[in-house]
């Protein structure tokens, strides 16, 4: 068994690749972006409303639903695929991010992370078997090892700590793993040492994963910072698997990382700006709050063709939300993940053309040096 | 000009009538159940859902509107079809439900209601002629007219003067009507009082409206009270215009106040309970919260082909609606309009079968009379 990922074009500009790997949900085109949905559900949006924008992977995740409704009804219940209705692919977070980032009382060992439930204060011991037996409870087509990760504030030697048990769980991981159709993935640590990263990903990458993932960025570091990690990361990455740099990021940050070699991505921007009013846009963002919205009967988009921008003007998403309609939350995720949709398809074709590399470095440039 | 209301056929165990009238935005058939959009949207539903389901008509709210975003505004944009994207039928109410409800320091007078925003305070004069005006700002295909209405408390007295100001300000809005497409409802009122109702409808009907309504009723009075109040209504109103029962009610009021020769509805009731996690099946009332429910794979009514049976169960629905989620407002509204749907169909079918007086009859017996 295997995912089998195929390159399928470079770019000679650049880093980027276009290939496929398969699942028991669909084959998989990449690069692909991943629409988040944290409790089996991305936020707004129907099973088939996400498909027919065009996404055939989503992200769900363990930490969520082991605490609600729990993996092992999910499983007696057939699996989270037939849980929540979607026949696309899955990928589960590790729930180690969660824990770290909710800062709920975890204690870290070598054992595993012992966590406080942030819903009832219930106590549990993540370990990397555990990590994987609810992964594989859920039944998704992607799991992602535990691993533990070091914030920017965290000095080197924490860092390389955090990295080195990282590898530890990988291996734990993938020597728990039972269910031959599902994927495992490493993940890449190090924090923002380049020379840690390359001792990780080397490491990851000698253990026979499915994929790699690179994970411990956009935590609040400067573009600059990250884009130096996805380098230093990639060329110790195999090339015949897949790549995630995990919840990244903006549109442009994705353009970039695909020039590095980048093949997944997920992150809850679309959908959470979309509940804030925020939208991406091809002539920038908008904040449908704007009360120079309030009577502007175009659509958000005039280059966009998503059921939203079809159907609704500016004038009334502006109403529906400051009126705080449901429908206001569904049509302006809708238009956000079809704008990240887009930006993929435009990513894919600039790879296929030879341009993308030209593209991430004008987004590259410091402002005003494109100009004429 | 007319709506045209046709009676296509009659009931003879009860005064059900099945019918149909024109609008400029589709034929409506009766007896007809219109979903509530307050703000120009069916709350959690998009335009095109509503539709799927069969509605062709809805109700939106003028007091709202009025507030936000303003009707002059809807009219440049080019009228509430438009602005919220629907092609079906639009009634709007007066809005002096709303004010009267909303206590919003409102002072009666003969010239109009005087009142102040929920939402900003600021005062207006709400006349009959400004709330015929709002309406055809608006571009609705049936106003109704500004009434006056009292409550299960008021002295009789306070009824009669109540309905005999409603009356005035029905002729008020008549006058005040300029759009000849758009149809105009009067409100039949009398409090709690058959004889008042009587008055009301008997004046009402000499007006020449395109249709009349029954307001002030569904306010917390018992059952019988409300249908006492039908029957005291109905012989009075014309029997070639459509009669409508504002603000109702529970599918069995349906029922009983179609064999009691009401063509219209609507009510806030399947899209405010499914919001409160209450669903309307065909086994009786479901409240998805109970933990009952947690692992239960079945649809919420295995009766139902609603989207929402026909992809989810009820572990699921529980499961988004503890966590949450927007999609459970979405799936769980669809289910409860799906169903009112369903009865309005059963209702015209019993009507055509003659069944409709048996059914209504079997709701109105006290309980245990019907056993075996």
């Amino acid at each position: 068994m295997g995912i089998n990922f195929r390159v399928d074009g470079a770019d000679p500009s650049c880093k980027g690749r276009i290939g496929s790997f398969q699942t028991p949900h669909g084959v998989v085109k990449t690069p692909v972006f991943m629409p988040v949905g944290t409790y089996g559900s991305v936020k707004a949006m129907g099973p088939e409303e996400t498909r027919a924008l065009g996404y055939g992977m989503i992200l769900a995740n363990t930490y969520h639903l082991f605490l609600r409704p729990g993996h092992e009804t999910i499983r007696e219940l057939g699996g989270l695929h037939k849980f929540m209705g979607w026949d696309g692919a899955i990928l589960t977070d590790s729930g180690g991010f969660q824990i770290f980032s909710l800062k709920n009382l975890c204690q870290v060992s070598e054992e595993g992370v012992r966590f406080a439930s942030h819903l009832d204060g219930s106590r549990t011991l993540l370990t990397p078997e555990l990590c994987v037996q609810i992964q594989e409870a859920l039944g998704v087509d992607v799991m992602m090892v535990l691993d533990q990760m070091a914030t920017p504030e965290d000095p080197m030697e924490k860092a390389r700590e955090a990295a080195d048990r990282s590898a530890r769980w990988a291996a734990r991981c993938l020597a728990a793993k039972t269910r031959r159709e599902a994927a495992l993935f490493g993940i890449v640590q190090g924090g923002f040492d380049p020379e840690l990263r390359v001792k990780s990903a080397t490491e990851l990458s000698a253990m026979g994963f499915d994929g790699l993932a690179i994970g411990g960025l956009s935590v609040g570091e400067p573009r600059e910072t990250m884009t130096a990690m996805i380098e230093a990361c990639v060329p110790h990455m195999p090339a015949d698997k897949p790549r995630y740099l995990m919840g990244v990021g903006t549109p442009d940050d994705l353009v970039i990382a695909a020039s590095l070699g980048v093949d997944m991505f997920d992150c809850v921007m679309p959908t959470r700006n979309a509940r804030n009013g925020s939208l991406f846009t091809s002539a920038g963002k908008v904040n449908i709050r704007n009360a120079q919205y309030a009577k502007d009967p175009a659509p958000l988009d005039p280059d966009c063709n998503c059921p939203t921008c079809a159907r609704f003007s500016r004038a009334y998403l502006r109403h529906l939300f400051m009126s705080g309609e449901i429908l206001a939350m569904r049509a302006l995720t809708t238009h956000n993940l079809a704008f990240y949709q887009r930006t993929i398809m435009a990513i894919r074709a600039a790879i296929t053309e030879g341009t993308l590399g030209t593209w991430a470095e004008r987004l590259l440039a410091p402002a005003g040096e494109e100009a004429p």
